[in-house]
């Protein structure tokens, strides 16, 4: 089928490029004019496009799907659909949903995983909104995924698509972090010659098998001891949204957030709690503190 | 090659067989008549192997690891050699291998994982001692292992091979946990339809393609939400050892501490801290608490 | 001075008595006929205060706050005052102050602690609001607050109150599960003759010197290791809010997030997550699972 | 009465003092020549004493407390008794009395508490020991300890008092942690103007009314922000232990071990987990990664 794609970054781009591959017509747009984009603004993008149209949408979260969906609003007919490929917060797929239903406009949020291998392998597909809507888009869905019988869901109503991908992340950071807490237990202790080695060896035959091991045994090889990647990390909001709701929930997920501390922690130059322990423990104890 | 197994328990017993069926021959032995035992005794065990022998022991950690060592010790000769392929506490292997050695036997500890599933495809092997010896059983190892290229490991010297399976329990605790408390969002959240479903579409294309991710899938075919099963779970040793070792080393391993509490919190009936609590609410507050 | 108090519960009856002993006349309303107030609706207390009014509100954070605060908008005039004591959202504030603004109507949120001692010993109170409006009821809160230096701050502009007062509340969650682990420890080790009588000893001479630990040391004299009370605490929001403000502040609260963790788990018969953990083991490792 | 101090630095100096104020005759003794001390060697001091000696202990935990204790089994006389005042992991005391009860004399551990403070006021104090034991010393207890009824309990027997020590420094440091993140979120909101001024209003009719909080605002007086104040703070030991031991009690300490686990990250440069984390993230999602 034919559908235009906003946002030809990383994602967008290659989900253009899946698609092609698998028979589409996709016309896409993005802001910069070095994107190999096809048309040069949105009004140009509806247009190059027959009613009912499909506008598959791969923005940042926040201001930036903020005001493209406030602008397919106005472009776009009624009877038209938009699909939110990206990282919306799932509360806030509500009311761009009854923004764009007012106008006759559907809504599907879709959260995909995979990242830079989903071009090659397909993208896992969580998807929400109404059964028309969602049936609508389902040869680019069916493209999108990866072959067999995994990698697609219609998990619920408006916004269950992005709750599945928050949830989802949540776990992931979930397992990155024991896989590295476990992985620099190995480096800290004399007994373990290699880590590596040992990392490579769960890669069959354990009970943690997984692609995150995968990963992880081959940046290994390629540099032993991660000696040139420093000690931080990003955090992308997915996982803090996914520990809000799971707090008015009252679902307890102390691991998940643990996952995120230290990943936040992990960007403090300068913690002020350390500084509070640190100036108690110099009230009462005398014990000497490092002035800066 | 020819050698003893001690245990013929769930693990040793697949062990065996799938020595046997590689071409090896095992003299069992088992404390349980019932066992499928080939001998009724160590001594007759220890009698039926030429030297120099090797025996390799499944025992549980603890009084009968101990108890089995200290007989071999007694049993066997100067230039024999066990294998631990149990769980032991490394810290205990250290002082295990000094009283084996003061008699001139060799110890090679092993952590083994993939449980039940071994016997078929293989077992991951952890593998701790001196080059000598850990190559006297290579023939051992290369038939336990999974086929290919993973599954194996010469992780350092005495007590390397349990540390090993030590930190790769630690890891399976935290990644159990980033996926229970996935799904338990799930299942709280009013948005999904069907949380079973959301996990099964993760099987493929998503960044936590695991196996332990396919084993929750199954779990959820078999039984929706679960409801046969009771929330509690116990924890085995490891992975309390790992943290231990983890707080001496100074490396901070939060999301894997997380796990092991909440199975232990799960298997506290009337937990002091929560009484604590709420008598001051009760103090300070008047909030009134639940009298037993 | 004059002021009207509406909700005259535990905490908004302590409060009235405790302003009429420092010379105030408070005129007292609530629902309920039985509750001692003086007059039977919201339109008479307003038409029993002369303009500039100002009333107190002491009504639980949620429906009865919004609605209490909807009705005041409409029967209140242009330079009357409203202070919300309870236990509001400060996000929920900034929405409150607006509408009222809109009609010349005045809010101070006050975040009040000390509980049912509070009309003895004073409360301690965190202020938000204006200087102009803090200054109209100045004499109020120098009459609620304790003797002495503290007791008493303007911690900023609308909504600051409430978050003071959330933030405390967070600490204090933090210190009582400090205080409820301790003890706990205390109680399972063998060691330990007296749990009681150790807590007791830390009242005088040692860094932990509270209230909350006087408190707990009063509370372990009446029943002796908490037998009477049963192992489950609830949880009343503020904390809860805390955290999520911090994840978005990016400031990690691991402590705090565990103390409200465990409550919310002693709170849930059969937690999913275990369930999970427990499907799990007994996917991969055989391992007996209860079945209910 | 009379006794020996050994170790003369900021703990055992100041105690000495408070024992000669009270009445008592100390003769100290410390490896440094310039500590004050009255005799140059341990049998200097046992010869300064008369039969049945008490000698009190203030050394650093590990080596130092060994080799002072091994000597004095030399020195001193059956009949005698030594007291550890110091902070020796109770697991240690139980070695040292035996080896010590074998030459006929005893062992009292004490964990004191109240830092640099005690000189003055009084030193919390813990006591392990036998019954006639502990009676020997019971007047140097009484004027170490702080005036009134609070400060000093005989918890058990050996070992128990640094147990109940260890404990201590546990709630204290989930106490700091908790009002460490509470201040820290203060400083990252926008709403609230000084959050100096919060933490001195709590001081006085709040629920978290606590030394520490006392100690936190005067520390906020002299260095508004703490600005001068590193984000580091170190750990000594007991609070580890403290944990080790709850692990195997089956007694979860999440808010505890969240304290000590922020100390440790506080001090690591460039942590492991988090170039895992990155080098995962990147290896999926190519997200870039910041090399060194």
């Amino acid at each position: 089928m034919k559908i235009g794609m906003i946002g030809l970054g990383r994602m967008g781009k290659n989900m253009a490029d899946r698609l092609r591959t698998g028979g589409h017509q996709v016309v896409g747009y993005d802001i910069a004019p070095d994107s190999g984009r096809d048309v040069d603004s949105l009004q140009a993008l509806v247009q190059a496009l027959q009613a009912p149209r499909v506008i598959w949408v791969m923005v940042p979260a926040g201001k930036p799907i903020e005001s493209t969906l406030d602008q397919l609003g106005d472009l776009m007919e009624r009877g038209d659909l938009v699909v939110d490929g990206g990282n919306t917060r799932f509360t806030q797929d509500q009311e761009h949903a009854q923004a764009l239903a007012a106008k006759g406009i559907g809504l599907v949020d879709v959260g995909t995983s995979n990242g830079i291998w989903g071009k090659e392998k397909g993208y896992a597909l969580m998807v929400g909104g109404s059964d028309q809507d969602v049936a609508r888009i389902q040869p680019i869905l069916d493209t999108l995924k990866p072959e067999g019988d995994y990698g697609l869901v219609h998990a619920g109503g408006t916004g269950a698509g992005h709750y599945a991908k928050m949830v989802h992340n949540g776990i992931e950071y979930g397992m990155m972090q024991a896989l590295a807490e476990g992985y620099a237990v190995l480096e800290a202790s004399d007994l373990i010659k290699e880590p590596g080695e040992v990392v490579e060896s769960w890669r069959k035959g354990s009970v943690i098998q997984s692609w995150l091991l995968d990963l992880l045994a081959q940046a290994l090889k390629e540099d032993p001891h991660l000696s040139g990647i420093a000690g931080k990390a990003d955090e992308t909001g997915e996982t803090k949204w996914m520990i809000a709701d799971a707090l008015e929930l009252g679902v307890p997920t102390p691991a998940i957030t643990s996952a995120l501390y230290a990943r936040q922690s992990s960007k403090i130059e300068d913690p002020m709690t350390m500084k509070v322990v640190s100036a108690l423990r110099s009230a009462f104890g005398g014990h000497p503190i490092v002035r800066e």
